[in-house]
């Protein structure tokens, strides 16, 4: 078996630079162009007629016949697990056969053999996203879009099946449509629940491999509000022996392989009072992500310009969050009189020295999970900055117009086009 | 809540620098010191009367009422699923309990929630030794103490909880009691079995945070021989836009987040006919891990010195190979006279120039699933280094002098303190 690669010259050695986002962008690519309906179309970049591709329409419904009781409002765990509704959706995907029908069913446990990629090798990707009860009585998904193009993009990274987003994005609004009018009544107006699609690596094989047996699965459960700590979020920057992604990493991917791993850290840190950690990058310090959200500085410039200013996804080293991308579109649609918006990297000392000169205005982290919360104090090596956050930590100017707008957007204060409304049955 | 940390000056600063790896020491240091059989000692670093350590001599005996048949000589894989033997070992653990009693029963599937940490944050650990059939009728384990302690670090390391890896090894050594002379068997000498004890987090919480239950499981499996390809091992180095691990990241720990996202640069090496990606580091492309294995080469100083030089493991991006340091050890002991032995950082460029100047003698990957590994082959970047492998890539002189000492141990061909005696009923 000669490699073929001696065999080209020239730009192989290019290629051979940039491996990884060429496979990734090339496996994109084949299911943008094949995003359809109709079987057969592509699935992990080899056309075949009976590699089936993943078909929102072949839902079937297999309903519970134990529907459980609504949890009391504000009730988010029980005895520690996170609270589901009724129903959860799975389809299974093989290298051979491609994606099955879809199948809606009562959510209960699965089974997975011990040797199952995922247990072994972190062969997981998922996503998150919110279902809004609108105080206009619509239930609404937040650009779900983008979750699932994201999804796409995590799952090819991880080695797990490519599909064409539009079809999940199907499928997470059939779920919602069966479980959102009971687990999310009309009398819970402004109340969300959290959605949760993922995939795993099923093959039951201890050779390290990509895996040729999934188990795409959408659940659904209630999580408590996390935007607004009593007196603002409190971080404590990273270790010097510990970052959280890197550049040639995946850190841009919502794999398992970025979180397992940051939760040493986040322990250590709660323990000594804060509530996550912002993430340290390079000799410099940059300043990168805030627990698994999006980080935020507001601050004026030497010039007296006002600039909100976040880390750039260039590098790939965080995460383009769907909250991040809407409060800088917001924000430069709606602020750019008055704010400029960079996308740069600086650095924990810039932030510090912005503190010390009177500078920070105001800081916020954002994301699914936290949404955009105000952050109040952040701890580096001995220092403690303290940060402008509003009564009681509650937000300072900019991050509160910037979350009302995002509020009103997502509860159906205003009609917007990022506002998906899930169709219900009355 | 005050941060504690603004009350304490001085070292304060200092201690946030290694936060991560004095975490790691710290709990693996009281597990040593409490490294005993009694109930009530410590397990995440609280001493609690009502917490039990994990326990060995608790085990309990279910066997299978279902023994499988076994598989003829040679087969290791059935329908591209690993073939394991009729039993395996499990244990639970909780935050709240500690260790339950482990268990021996028919190996088989968990049922697991789609909720389980493990699914969605790669809270997962492993370990792979082997047990070998000896030709003197013995099965033995290799340096099996050496494995119990990585997975202790590793699992520290991923936030599952920590053990006294003593107790795992005893574990290990009852499965194989029992398994052992049915399917290795004595007519079966020379051939071996791959063990895995694996740790995952089961807690049913989608909230970003340590799991608070886990299972230990240990299952053991067929493993095709991998340490001699037709013609050598072939490698490709990584693309720049992959690293494995970085400094400051987990890349010396055996936790999934390790594997899952390498597989995408393998899967495209594997495609361009490669066997593994040699895998570099920083921008002067520093050689670390060949695949999941060390990496070694021997070659020529411009002075004359023979050297078998590997990465070391002080910024610890590799992982720390049982295999690895028998080697070095061994070599140490017997190779002193005729060649140096160097744990230092090299680039792809040295191997290059050494390769050039005639220089390059041999290279080898050392590991549990890959033995001693002889390499013929590295491609990089449009370039292609030819290393001596002897005749049909069974290996050149030294890497064949060593692994013939490391098979003598394995297989009993002498008896060594580094090879452990499971023993049998007859």
């Amino acid at each position: 078996m000669a490699p073929s690669a001696t065999q080209q010259n020239g730009h192989r050695g290019e290629q051979d630079l940039d491996l990884t986002s060429s496979a990734v962008e090339h496996r994109m690519a084949e299911n943008a162009a094949s995003d359809s309906n109709s079987t057969g179309a592509a699935s992990n970049g080899v056309s075949q007629p009976n590699v089936h591709e993943l078909d929102a329409s072949k839902l079937s419904y297999n309903f519970t016949q134990n529907p459980r009781e609504l949890p009391a409002l504000g009730v988010t765990q029980d005895n520690g697990n996170s609270i589901c509704t009724d129903h959860m959706i799975t389809v299974k995907w093989s290298a051979k056969n491609g994606w099955e029908a879809p199948e809606l069913k009562p959510f209960g446990p699965f089974t997975l053999m011990p040797t199952a990629s995922v247990l072994h090798y972190a062969t997981e990707c998922f996503e998150g996203l919110k279902v809004y009860r609108g105080h206009d009585g619509k239930l609404r998904l937040f650009r779900p879009d983008r979750n699932c193009e994201r999804m796409l993009m995590s799952s090819v990274r991880i080695s797990l099946p490519s599909f064409p987003p539009k079809e999940l994005e199907k499928l997470i609004i059939s779920l919602m449509s069966v479980d959102g009018p009971k687990w999310l009544p009309r009398d819970r107006a402004g109340s969300f629940l959290y959605l949760r699609p993922t995939m795993i690596g099923t093959q039951s094989q201890l050779g390290v491999q990509a895996p040729s047996e999934a188990l795409l699965y959408i659940i659904c459960s209630y999580m408590a509000p996390m935007d607004s700590p009593a007196g603002g979020m409190k971080l404590h920057t990273s270790p010097d022996d510990m970052i959280r992604a890197w550049a040639g990493g995946f850190g841009y991917a919502k794999v398992g392989a970025n979180y397992g791993p940051s939760l040493l850290a986040t322990k250590e840190a709660r323990a000594r009072g804060y509530h996550q950690i912002l993430w340290l990058y390079g000799g410099t310090g940059e300043c990168t992500e805030a627990g698994a959200s999006n980080f935020f500085v507001v601050w004026k410039t030497r010039e007296g310009k006002t600039q909100i200013v976040t880390a750039p996804l260039d590098d790939r080293v965080i995460l383009a969050g769907v909250t991040r991308s809407s409060v800088l579109a917001l924000a430069r649609e709606r602020l750019a009189d008055e704010v400029e918006i960079v996308e740069r990297k600086y650095t924990i000392d810039d932030v510090i020295e912005a503190s010390a000169e009177g500078r920070l205005i105001e800081s916020f982290a954002s994301g699914t999970a936290y949404f955009i919360c105000p952050i109040s104090h952040i701890h580096h090596r001995g220092r403690d900055i303290h940060i402008p956050a509003g009564k009681g930590g509650e937000g300072a100017p900019i991050t509160l117009r910037l979350k009302k707008w995002l509020v009103d957007i997502k509860y159906g204060g205003v009609d917007h086009p990022w506002g998906v409304v899930v169709p219900e049955e009355h």
